[in-house]
């Protein structure tokens, strides 16, 4: 297993679609650039060109994919992610700030009848060499909120999408309760302005 | 993990190019073909649509691609193979002989400098569920003769692939000294008929 790169800082951010996450990267990217820090900021899924070939495969196959296939191919993805855009980012010392990363997987993937939590996450980390973030940010919110945020149609709150975004907000919380030095959980529905500030500053003194 | 399947019989054929595994992949299928048993010949890599793409990915890549992408994308496939072909195959009662499994990954992607065989096995495993072969028929033969055989030009024997392909066939012959019960070593310079006429029987045995 390769050893975990020092040098950069590594940072995520999680959370249902609608919380927020686009706004507060570029808050936090700003913020570090404004200091001269290199700032690398990515995505997943789509970090490489790579990875967005095989996202393809995932939503455009003719055929039913496979449980394992899957977590496979979202792990393949993860792992170039890694070797091609993050680890060099770190090896070079910059801020590397990530929209998603491997605990969407968990709280996605999971509840799925074949794969257990833990496959997925042994299978990420081995997919990573074992990176982890120094600190992932999950914005919580109601899903009856972000949902309104993004597609202003309130009758979908009753709709089969809204119940799969509340047990995935439920599996992010869950999260974040086993790992809370690695978590910060902040209220989605506060200002943008002072969400931004809590994070920006927590960010500063993971750096020291 | 699921488990193994035990209605059918699930075969696999290894070796280094042009040691005769088509050959006698075929000859076994009209073996029990000849006794009613239904067959299904596979092979991999390329056993499933979506495991044809997923290898276009491996070959035509625009970015090199990380080790630990290139096993997982492997992973990936054969999961596909086995979830859609092999097991439904196993389930109906089917003898399932399929050109390359497990084994092939292991010789001919260890030794690279990040990744050991232990990990690409237990990757392959997972894939797969645990499913293993009952048997597996390893024709081995020197890679001078093979070499020779496939393509008729001597100069390639002092070539680096020479050199691959005898690490192939080395790394083949620890794999069974492994695993002595699953594998049945064969001499692939012998004659056809007579390798065919071994393994049919043992086939049998294995039915019972």
């Amino acid at each position: 297993m390769a050893t975990p790169t020092t040098r950069g800082l590594f940072i995520s951010f999680e959370g249902v679609d609608g919380a927020g996450k686009t706004t507060q990267v570029e808050r936090l990217a700003e913020f570090w650039r404004a200091r001269g820090r290199e700032v690398v900021v990515t995505r997943e899924p789509g970090g490489t060109e790579l990875g967005t070939r095989i996202r393809q495969l995932l939503l455009h196959g003719a055929e039913p994919i496979a449980p394992r296939t899957e977590a496979l191919l979202f792990a393949a993805d993860r792992a170039q992610h890694v070797a091609q855009v993050v680890r060099p980012a770190l090896d070079r010392g910059a801020i590397v700030i990530t929209d998603r990363y491997l605990d969407s997987s968990l709280a996605y993937q999971s509840g799925g009848r074949e794969l257990t939590a833990d496959d997925v996450r042994a299978l990420s980390l081995w997919a990573t060499g074992g990176l982890l973030p120094a600190r992932t940010y999950l914005l919580d919110i109601d899903p009856a909120v972000s949902l309104g945020r993004l597609e202003h149609e309130q009758d979908r709150m009753e709709s089969a999408g809204a119940a799969f975004a509340r047990r995935t907000r439920a599996a992010f919380l869950t999260l974040a309760e086993r790992e809370p030095e690695r978590f910060l959980v902040l209220d989605a529905r506060e200002p943008i302005g002072r969400i931004a500030e809590v994070i920006c500053q927590d960010s500063a003194n993971l750096v020291g």
